[in-house]
């Protein structure tokens, strides 16, 4: 096929039927948006000359800011006057030329589909395949910088582009390293980016090795057009080599091996690559997938620090061993003795960051568009603590799925906190991704409750929820005391967590817990401890989680030893010490410091003051209308 | 004129045009997007076909859900199938198709100019004026609701439409009130909102009048089509009145004057209100004029609780008493004696709401259309601590005005967390809005400070910085001691402020100390106090901002009598209390209490305490190579 047979003109301004059209009484509706004035070479302007000659590729190189047609004027307008191109039009481009349209940067894209989801925002549209030679060059030269949505585009292509001069972001070797499943691992291993173990198979004696080497489940893959599981199969034992190699077309379609990686989680790091070289990394997420696709994103994942530094040194890595600008997707596997292994990359936004458009301060997509025109790196941290991300895929075809798809929509629309994201695909298809709902939070708590009252899932389990506080003594016999502290947390509705930890009889332990303090989400912990009460300063010394001490009474000092072991820390180790005995006064302590940033918590806490303040004035009410001998008599224990 | 000299064509397909341009082997651009096959008629679809005739009434009345044309499939593909339709596409029309475009909602707009704002992302743009009835009843027959985002729209069309069954969100009736300023005004004070004291003028007596009543400087203003400080002026004393009035094109214009009112700050409140009349509304935030054109919002705004909530139950009740769904904006004047007095209601998004893209769980602009759609209304709440909306306006006309906007812009995307939207109007003017900038962030000090480094304003002054810690004390004599915390908080770059509050000497003054604490930004209280130390118990009976005692060393009991009375309070007053005279960590412990959400602060804060860590593990090196008796007599003072 010719590019002029993939690529045709979808709504060209026909301008003599638009005059006839005005000067009729009704309103007809535009077929598509305006010809944006400076994109349009001026002499098609008027509304009264004859239809236009095609656009000539010398009136379509207007679209380059470098050398507008017809004048000089190189003043910027806005964030660039750069044009973007994308090759694909599917979600990961609409969410694009969303982020675009926002800074007023001109995105135009190329897809086979008339109603893609990027169609119905781009600034314009041209039809055609992305894997066809012609009309890859010729919907390059419109454009200021060319970039992908999609791997599976025409690499080869883009290479001859690259040495005639076309910007192409990123460049034409790191989507020919990409586009081939076992290039890329042998590209990273090249790198010492750790992987699974693999091996190219061309032959039956060849898979039958391999298979001796790493064992059974054996992973087969399709080097190449392997997406969403797509081109994955799993051979259990040496009888089913030929017909998983021929489920996947046979070894002429080209096939390697991995060996099994059993894993605990899987995570994704997206780093974004500037044109100088220099990368910024989102924080790393959970991915969980069901049936091979993307189901759940969790930001941030809920990993030990450590794991959280080990996979962004690993995704970096990887990014820096490429060529070109914009954001990747890194997908890793954490096994179950700490490694962190790469899985792919993709070399563009991602399903994995679509919630950083709502948790984070710059968005994946204003990100790639940042890198690939040059502009600095916008900033990736999230802006609020906790997001989850739901994919919504097609349950059934036709009507069945689209009425299922909406119902779920519906629940989404009342959740707090939930955006819902619709691509408008024309067509709805099992497991075919429609669209997406991201639910950002005050905590993971919240965001997850969200999520599974969403999927209509069974009455939360409190066992299952993270606790933000935790509640710790040294012996089971300070629980009388402590429960206070649980009493006040319950009521609040903080989670939390009680448990023993003894700071003389269980070291390791004690250790290990205050360690993995803040990890584990605990923002603060009410430590109790009675004589030479070394508990709560011990924990403070080993996290910066704040630490609230109860002095727990204690009989031959009435406690006074437990208070001022716990008080009388040494410069650079506070603990937050109440009075003996007082735990309910630690829980109302925590719940006073988790309600700094927390409006809901504020406002439950600035009540209950306000209730303990309106039981004195009753009392004091009563005793004035009383008297003091009536209500001594009434009301107090002699 | 009429409506079809309003509206004419954009840019409707020519299919002869389209196939003629396909069989060459260029690849010119579409016009503008395609066709949507599920708006089109479906006669127009094919390529070779010719020209389709005028779209008529009845072809376009297929965009409305409730029959498309040809089929009676009824399935809701994703949010909705309504079509909305707005009068209007400048910056809120494009901010609103933007919200749309997320979620599939498909837009049409009506808007006079070819390159209008929303012209770029709506799925549909009608050329035609929103001021001529047939342009906007044509233009009605194509939606399923129809909505503004400019109020001088044609109101007695849209009057006459809802007669006819077409669906205005909100009503023409708040149109008409919300147009004609005295109305409004007039409406709101029959409702009980308080408003400042205004009087209609039509003759130079009457105004005369006004003036002896109102006194001088007297607010002079237009009925009707007054935005951004036109239709305004000030009379200064009698003598001006008439060279006023005829500035503001004289009482046949239609005038009104207002009592001037002096305001300590200028508030803002967006409300949204269902179709079934429920309302939410968003925090409340000050907005800075500047030549009577939108500046600054600060989100939200910096004033106590009580204000925030008078605020609101104004804004509340002004929207309650108007007809329609949709966002409202209630701009509001904050006296000097704590009254909140209505401004102006905007019956659509508004500047004031900007920040909400960025800040909040849902925007505005997604709220409007949960609005007028009958969507469940969605969490107003900010989802980041604190947010700053700056207005880009155009500061000179042509090249000149675009380059000193880039140049800003480009410092914008330099600071993190700084969001950069460029409505791409075709031409800047003097004082035009031609885009902002949202910079969201966890503290009003960082967001205020990256604003003073975007203006390239002198350095910041700590002494204007916002604090979110203090430091008090009982007495100047307790400095030598409290100093420490400072230094902490310095060293840790917190702003915070210190200050002698003592509880028995100026009770008055602790007391609101406290009971302010909250609503000026505090975060948390370090107090000191010696001997009978009441501060800390009594400052936290007022505030549920957590409060760090710190007992002073006294001389005839060692500071025990400070400990006890600060360590021992009764239940439901928590003091953290830390060691005798351990200022320092009363500092450390504010910096973890504050660190749990601020993950930089955080990062210092474990930093800090691994380098008190590699203090001790270096002296033991020391210890253990230099052996005890060589190390005593080197380090340790005998």
């Amino acid at each position: 096929m010719t590019g002029s047979m993939h690529a045709r003109l979808l709504a060209a301004p026909s301008h003599g039927s638009a005059s006839a059209a005005a000067s009729s009484s009704s309103l007809p509706f535009a077929a598509g948006r305006p010809c944006r004035s400076s994109w349009r070479p001026r002499h098609h302007r008027g509304h009264t000359s004859p239809p236009p000659p095609p656009l000539s590729l010398r009136a379509s190189a207007s679209m380059q800011p470098a050398a507008p047609e017809g004048h000089t004027d190189r003043t910027v307008h806005g964030v660039t006057s750069t044009v973007v191109g994308v090759l694909g039009g599917g979600q990961l481009g609409k969410m694009l030329c969303q982020a675009a349209s926002q800074m007023g940067v001109k995105m135009v894209i190329l897809d086979p589909l008339e109603n893609c989801p990027a169609s119905s925002v781009c600034h314009d549209h041209v039809i055609g395949s992305f894997n066809d030679g012609d009309t890859v060059s010729e919907f390059a030269k419109r454009c200021g910088v060319l970039t992908v949505e999609i791997e599976h585009v025409d690499a080869v292509t883009l290479e001859k582009l690259e040495k005639q001069g076309i910007d192409c972001e990123p460049k034409a070797s790191t989507i020919m390293i990409i586009q081939d499943k076992y290039r890329q691992k042998t590209h990273f291993s090249k790198f010492g980016i750790p992987l699974p173990d693999f091996v190219e198979v061309d032959t039956l004696s060849s898979i039958e090795k391999a298979g001796e080497m790493f064992g059974y489940p054996l992973m087969v893959k399709s080097k190449r057009l392997a997406y969403d599981g797509r081109g994955n199969a799993i051979a259990h034992n040496e009888k089913e080599l030929s017909s998983v190699v021929a489920s996947l077309g046979g070894f002429e379609h080209g096939l390697y091996v991995e060996r099994w990686t059993p894993f605990v989680k899987e995570l994704s790091v997206i780093v974004a690559r500037s044109r100088d070289g220099s990368t910024v990394c989102y924080p790393v997420v959970e991915t969980i997938h069901k049936d091979n696709i993307c189901h759940v994103v969790e930001a941030p994942a809920e990993v030990p620090d450590k794991i959280k530094k080990l996979a962004t040194s690993v995704a970096e890595k990887a990014i820096k061993s490429l060529e070109g600008a914009g954001v990747f997707a890194v997908e890793l596997f954490l096994t179950h003795d700490d490694q962190v292994l790469l899985n792919e990359v993709a070399p563009r936004p991602h399903n994995s960051g679509h919630h950083t458009i709502e948790s984070c301060y710059t968005s994946q997509y204003e990100q790639h568009l940042r890198a690939i025109l040059g502009l600095p790196l916008g900033h990736p941290s999230m802006k609020a603590p906790a997001a989850i991300m739901y994919n919504i895929l097609g349950e059934d075809e036709g009507k069945a799925g689209f009425t299922l798809a909406h119902q779920l929509i519906e629940r989404a629309l009342d959740i707090p906190g939930a955006s819902v994201h619709w691509y408008a695909k024309p067509e709805i298809r099992k497991q075919r991704k429609m669209g997406h709902i991201t639910i950002v939070g005050p905590s993971k708590f919240s965001v997850k409750a969200r999520l599974d009252k969403l999927l209509q899932r069974d009455a939360y389990d409190p066992k299952k929820v993270k606790p933000r506080a935790s509640i710790i003594m040294g012996s089971d016999s300070d629980l009388p005391v402590m429960k206070d502290a649980a009493v006040i947390l319950k009521k609040f509705n903080i989670p939390f967590e009680l448990t023993i930890v003894s700071a003389h009889r269980t070291p390791e332990r004690m250790y290990h817990y205050s360690l993995s303090a803040k990890e584990r989400g605990l923002e603060v912990i009410i430590a109790g401890a009675g004589g030479a009460a070394h508990l709560p300063g011990m924990v403070a010394s080993l996290t910066s989680v704040p630490v609230i001490g109860v002095p727990i009474m204690t009989s031959s000092l009435h406690g006074t030893d437990s208070l001022l072991s716990i008080v009388q820390m040494p410069k650079g180790i506070p603990v937050a010490t109440v009075a003996i005995g007082n735990a309910e006064n630690a829980g109302l302590l925590a719940v006073r410091m988790l309600a700094s940033r927390d409006a809901e918590l504020w406002d439950k806490s600035t009540e209950y003051q306000q209730d303990l303040r309106d039981m004195v004035l009753e009392k004091a009410k009563r005793l004035e209308e009383l008297g003091w001998e009536e209500y001594s008599k009434l009301y107090l224990k002699h």
